[in-house]
Formats: C-alpha cells, structure tokens, sequence
C-alpha cells in the first residue's frame, strides 16, 4: 500500500461515483479555541461525509475496483462500515446483504434497511455474525467488504489524507489518528508517509495497536468502553499494522473520562456533534497526552458521528 | 448602513477581538446531496461560530464601537442575544447583566451563567424583562446591547456575508435568510446589495416581515412555533425594514412541518446538529417554495445550533 494505490484509488472515484463522496471541510483554527496552547488545528469534519463516517471511501473505492456479482455486496457489521457498504451499494444500484449478531441495537438495523440493505440477524456475537456472512457469501458470490482489512478500504480511507493536504496546501506537521481495526490509520500513513507525523489514539478499553506493539505482532485483546461502538475491533488488521510498523512511531492510550469530555466539550463549545471515536484527538491535546508546539500544524480527524444525540444533552 | 459600515466592522473585530470571531467554514456541494434538482448550494456553517449562532459578530462589534463603561453591558434575552453578549463580554473581561423573563428555562440561564453574566430574573413576558433591562440600564449606564436593531448588530451580522463572498471566490446568485427580528438579514442585504438576490424565510408562526409588507410598515404580530425561539421577535427591526424595503424582492413564509423535517434531515443525512431556524433554507429548497434553476449558486446559512440534541433523536 502506497501513495499510488491511494492516488489510483481517488481516480476510481472520481470517476466511478464522485458525486456520491463529499469533499468534507477542512477547518483551519487557532488552538485556543479548542482550549490548547499554541499549536494551529486543522479540524477535518469527515463526520459529516455521507454515511456519518470516513468509511464511505474505502467501501465505495472497494465496490468500484471490481467487477459486480449479480448477487451484489456483503458484509458483517452492525456499525459504520455496515452504513458505508449499504449507502455505496444503494448508490450505484447493487443488492447489499448485512450481517450484524443478536445482540444489535435496533435502531441500526433500521438504518441498514433504510439504506436499502437486507439485514441478516444471527449470532450471539460479532464473530459469529462474520463466520455466518463467509458461509453466505461462498454460498451467492457476493463482493465481500470487510470493515478495514482490504486494501481497496485502505487505500480509499487514504484519500482523506490526500484531500486533506489539498484543501491545507501544505503538509500538516501531525495527524492525530483514531485506531480500531487501522483502516483509517493504515491510509492516512500510507499518504503522509514520514512527511506528517502520523500518531495513533487508542481508548484504554480498545487497545488493538497497543497491545500488538507490546507483543511485536498482533494479538486478539478484549474491547470495551465508550468508543468500542466503532474502535471495538479485537485486532489490528494486517495492512494496517504493516503500514504502522513502517510508518507510526507514536501511538498513545485515552481514558474514557477524557474520550467523554472531549466529545461533549466539541458539541458544548463548537456544536461539533460526533462519536466518541471522533473525540480523541482532542481528547490527547486537551489532556496533555500529545503536546503540540507553538507552530505545529496538527490534523484531528472528527472521523465519525453516528451515535444518539441526546447522549449529548 | 451600507457596505462601507461593515467593512469598518469586520476591521473593528479583527483589531478589537479577532480571534474571538471563528472563520466558519462554507461548504459548497451539489444540489443533488442536499435533495434538490440542480444548483449548486453552498452551506455556510455558521451553526458553529461562537456561542452558537451568528450573533457573536454584531454583539463583539457592538460592544467594541463605544467606549465601555464600569457597569459592563446590559442585554435582555435568553436566547442567541443574551449568549453571545455574555461570551463577547467574557472574552473582553468586561461585567455583563442578562434580563430574562420568568418563563425563560433553567437550562438557558444556566448557560449564561456559566459565561460569567449576572442572570436576573424578571417579568412575566420578554416585554417586562425588557423594561426591567432597560430601567436598569438607566441606573448603571452600562452599554445596551440589542438583539437586532442596533447599527453596530446589524453591520456585525453583514461580516458573515462578506465572509461568504471571501471565501466563495464570487458572488453567489441567491442568498436563503431566516428572518426574525432582522438583524441578519439586514446586514446580508447591506453587503450584497441587489448583487445577489436576497430571499427573506420566516415560520408561519412568526411572521415579522411579511406582515410588514403586507401592512405597508412594521407591525407587532403574534408569534409562535418551531422556531419561536430564536425567530420569535414580536416586529421586524426599523434597520431591518429599510434595508429589506431597499434590497429584498422576496419574503416567504414555511410550515413547521417543513422547517422540522429540514432541520431532521439535516441530521439523519448530513450530520449537522442545528436549531429550526437553521432549516428554513433547506426547507424551501426541499418543498419547491423556492426553486433554484440548474446553474444557480445558492447560499443557505445555517444561523444557529442552540438546542437540546435530543430533539434530534
């Protein structure tokens, strides 16, 4: 995975489908008005991409690169990158199936069908549900997604980090990056490369990267916590993590209390409505985790906001 | 008030305050992604200035244009007015008294003291809390400010359209404006002039200038609704009557129903949190009430995002 693959990536949408993904703000502020000293930051409100999350590029990049099944797309998962696959296969007219297990709130499932996707109930969990959507898809032949361990995801979750350095017109000096299975973090090192430095955010209850790093190659790790809706993945993926090992040298854990406070600090103060896993950025500069320099130019990706807004009352 | 006025107030706030005032983003995208045929909308995001909502710049304007008495500034209003002042009086260190009537809700005064005003509490109506604010003011001889109808508000609220000229590189063909006391539209009008066609929105429920024009001159109507809240004021401002006569062909009225279901999809598709009368624009675009031709640049300005999230749910 590299800049040309995420070049060649942007391309396919572009011509595939562009008017499907948005060019989301990039907004340039002083830190002060986020509470931190010094530093500029450059908000990237991709919460507000279609779908509520940055996933819509790697699913839409995934579809587009191969040929269609009649049978469509499938995929399991009850959360963002369910949403992404089941809005990029109503987008270009193709049958999606989701899988999510039992234990799924309903409100998802309602969103998935509104989407046009038909949601498969079954399993008691997420692993259950992916080993059910396997047998299905061996079964139809459908184009499978997987929420960050494919290339094609990857590389189309690097396009943020090429419209960012677009839309700054400079390289940013830090990306402060949010990390589940690293589809997101896979992407933005492959484009920055060690032009940015890119560092990675964990929550303590979801410490996939972390817990690779200590072990010196991915291991499964229980998840929890308040960001385990979208970071609960139970390890890091493949490309992600040979992508970090070439190109991260930080990576950094945030306590719930400070994921929280970050989270309601953006809708209180900026009426920036996101998820958790949007939060951790923030969450590093305000708590002092990662200290900026008075001239440091550092990205914070507000990566998604599909969550209950009256948690944010 | 006219174009000259208001570049001498944004040149005021970037001398006086600047970095109290945020740049807000305008995002510019196809009509189609908001679900409208053709045009080209540009959103200025402008729910997340400062205290939430466009008032900050004609308020810090205000209170920068005279000289500050001991006695800090005085306002009556438990709405936008009332937080903006407080934030702008916090921000320059100044004393700030707040006047809100009895009905006003915890939340609100809350809100204002955790700026730093004094909240007093008073009158059944806004009416009495506005005499009351104003009895006051006598006595301290603190600085008035006015929700609306004040030069230095109304030349505040037209640096949001300079600002939108600025960063769209042109001059937009429409600009889409929620009317309540006018102030808002008063200063988008003095910018633009008859270089854009400026179209007043108002709630069925709160009508100020369209029951001006139908009256030939301002009048008090009843006012009520989804929006009532921050597009409650009982009459249009005398600013605001002479620059719309002057510049505005076109004054609208929208249902609540349609403002609600504007401001719904705004979140459900957009992620953006705002308040009613943020949707008014989208509004008219979504039920035909204006329509746009195909090469149509138009502007919709979401003014404000003070609200409980939970409505969104």
């Amino acid at each position: 995975m590299n800049r040309f693959e995420i070049e060649s990536a942007s391309a396919r949408i572009d011509a595939g489908l562009g008017s499907f993904i948005r060019q989301t703000p990039l907004w340039k502020l002083p830190g002060g008005v986020l509470g931190v000293n010094g530093a500029e930051v450059w908000l990237k409100l991709e919460h507000l991409q279609v779908g509520g999350s940055f996933k819509a590029r790697g699913m839409l990049n995934r579809l587009l690169a191969h040929p269609m099944p009649a049978s469509g797309v499938i995929v399991a998962s009850g959360g963002n990158a369910g949403i992404a696959t089941a809005a990029a296969a109503r987008a270009l007219g193709v049958a999606c199936e989701v899988f999510v297990p039992e234990v799924s709130p309903e409100a998802k499932r309602a969103r998935l069908r509104d989407l046009g996707a038909r949601v498969v109930v079954t399993g008691a969990s997420y692993a259950e549900a992916f080993a059910a959507c396997l047998a299905r898809q061996r079964e139809t032949g459908a184009l499978l997604t997987h929420a960050y361990d494919q290339p094609e995801v990857v590389a189309g979750a690097g396009t943020l980090a090429r419209e960012i350095e677009a839309q700054g017109r400079a390289v940013p000096d830090t990306v402060l990056v949010s990390v589940g299975g690293g589809g997101l973090i896979g992407g933005i090192a492959a484009w920055f490369e060690q032009r940015a430095r890119v560092v990675a955010l964990e929550p303590e209850g979801a410490p996939t990267l972390y817990r690779a790093r200590e072990a010196g190659h991915p291991v499964d790790v229980t998840v929890g916590g308040i960001a385990a809706d979208s970071l609960g993945a139970r390890r890091i993926g493949d490309i992600a993590w040979g992508l970090t090992q070439q190109h991260v040298k930080d990576a950094l854990l945030l306590s719930d209390d400070a994921i929280g406070a970050a989270q309601h600090w953006l809708w209180k103060e900026m009426k920036l409505a996101v998820e958790p896993a949007a939060a951790l950025g923030l969450a590093a500069l305000q708590t002092g985790a990662y200290r900026a320099r008075a001239d440091e130019k550092v990205v914070l990706i507000l990566c998604g906001a599909n969550m209950d807004p009256s948690r944010l009352a």
